[in-house]
């Protein structure tokens, strides 16, 4: 895989997971869109990034146009939304491209993260039961931290598990992920262990909290 | 806290996991107890450790003696039997004595690990339904691999995760832990929590599978 030619779309990436994660494939080679309802919105996230990054990497265009120009459609935000905005432009999505869900579902109450648990077990097998059988879903990026990811001068320097069904997809993304620098892809095996890394975030947002950090990530160690 | 002073018995401790447990436990300078049904098997598995590590630092005893005479009353056996062995054995604790349970509740189908969900949410949960208010639970070791437990060689260099609802209990068994050489203990909240531990296990037992390891575990990186 040449990352040159990698096409990588966020679905309403403006916020600070889908911008952090915008730099990183930016910043390893890929072809990079961030998509908003609003273009507006879209263009000045791309510019603030490539403001940051000193080089036009990225660029910015509404949702319906990275749904349709990307191999890589990446979904990173709240859980609520992302079921009907990956219904709403499923249709746009190009033949072979891979829905990259990286969604947690998340609620604080009185100032304590809890994880939501949902009816279908995780938030990526809630996006599966919305999503077209022919386009394949993985579930990667669940624990990175955003505060991170933002900081292009930050080593990454941890690990990130990639859960999914389709073994092709599954081992593109880890392949491609490869190029992202300080990050070690791990394959998590089937698309129900989003279960666990979606609640592996909620631990990291806790221990953030209890220790005043904002970059608390996982790394395997024995591998 | 004196470590020397510390009474630590494990309900049921002759499988891998509980002596893996036992072992690090005397390393760090505590009276450790390994408890089973049959004394016979207690202290052959108590002597068989003692000959490991050259010193006598563990002792064999029913499960009866091992619940009365411990300070931390650790459980590492299969679900299963978890709950009723804790319900036989809570009348005979010792005031102010800690349960610790580090059950994890997976099943092996056609080779493949998986979690078992549980009504209560968790292993550890299920526990805690049963045992009496009045004895403080705290979940631990739950991602610790046997393999590497049983070693007394190979350093443990990793993190291993805390959580339980009394808080005064928690500290106690995280500041117990730091004289546990290798390890770094981290609060990781609430009992809740434990859902996502125990599912941790099964994912670090499915990256083992899939790169021919044992002993893969977890590092908080950022802290």
């Amino acid at each position: 895989m040449d990352i040159k030619e990698l096409t990588v779309g966020l679905l309403g990436g403006t916020g600070p997971e889908g911008r952090g994660l915008a730099l990183r494939w930016a910043m390893a080679g890929a072809k990079v869109t961030i998509g908003s309802r609003s273009l507006d919105r879209a263009r000045a996230a791309a510019d603030e990034l490539n403001q940051r990054i000193g080089s036009p990497l990225v660029g910015g265009e509404e949702n319906q146009v990275v749904a349709r120009e990307s191999e890589f459609v990446l979904i990173s935000i709240p859980y609520e939304p992302a079921a009907p905005t990956v219904e709403a432009h499923q249709d746009d999505f190009a033949g072979g491209a891979i829905l990259i869900d990286a969604t947690v579902p998340l609620t604080f109450e009185k100032g304590r993260v809890r994880y939501v648990e949902l009816p279908e077990g995780s938030s990526s097998e809630r996006l599966r039961a919305v999503l077209k059988p022919e386009i394949p879903l993985v579930a990667a990026f669940k624990t990175m931290p955003a505060h991170l990811l933002e900081e292009p001068h930050e080593p990454l320097d941890c690990d990130e598990f990639v859960a999914g069904d389709d073994r092709d997809a599954k081992a593109r993304v880890i392949e491609a992920m490869g190029s992202i620098q300080g990050l070690r892809p791990l394959d998590a095996g089937a698309l129900e262990n989003a279960r666990t890394l979606e609640r592996m975030t909620v631990l990291a947002i806790g221990i953030n909290r209890r220790n005043k950090i904002k970059t608390a990530r996982y790394r395997v160690v024995g591998l």
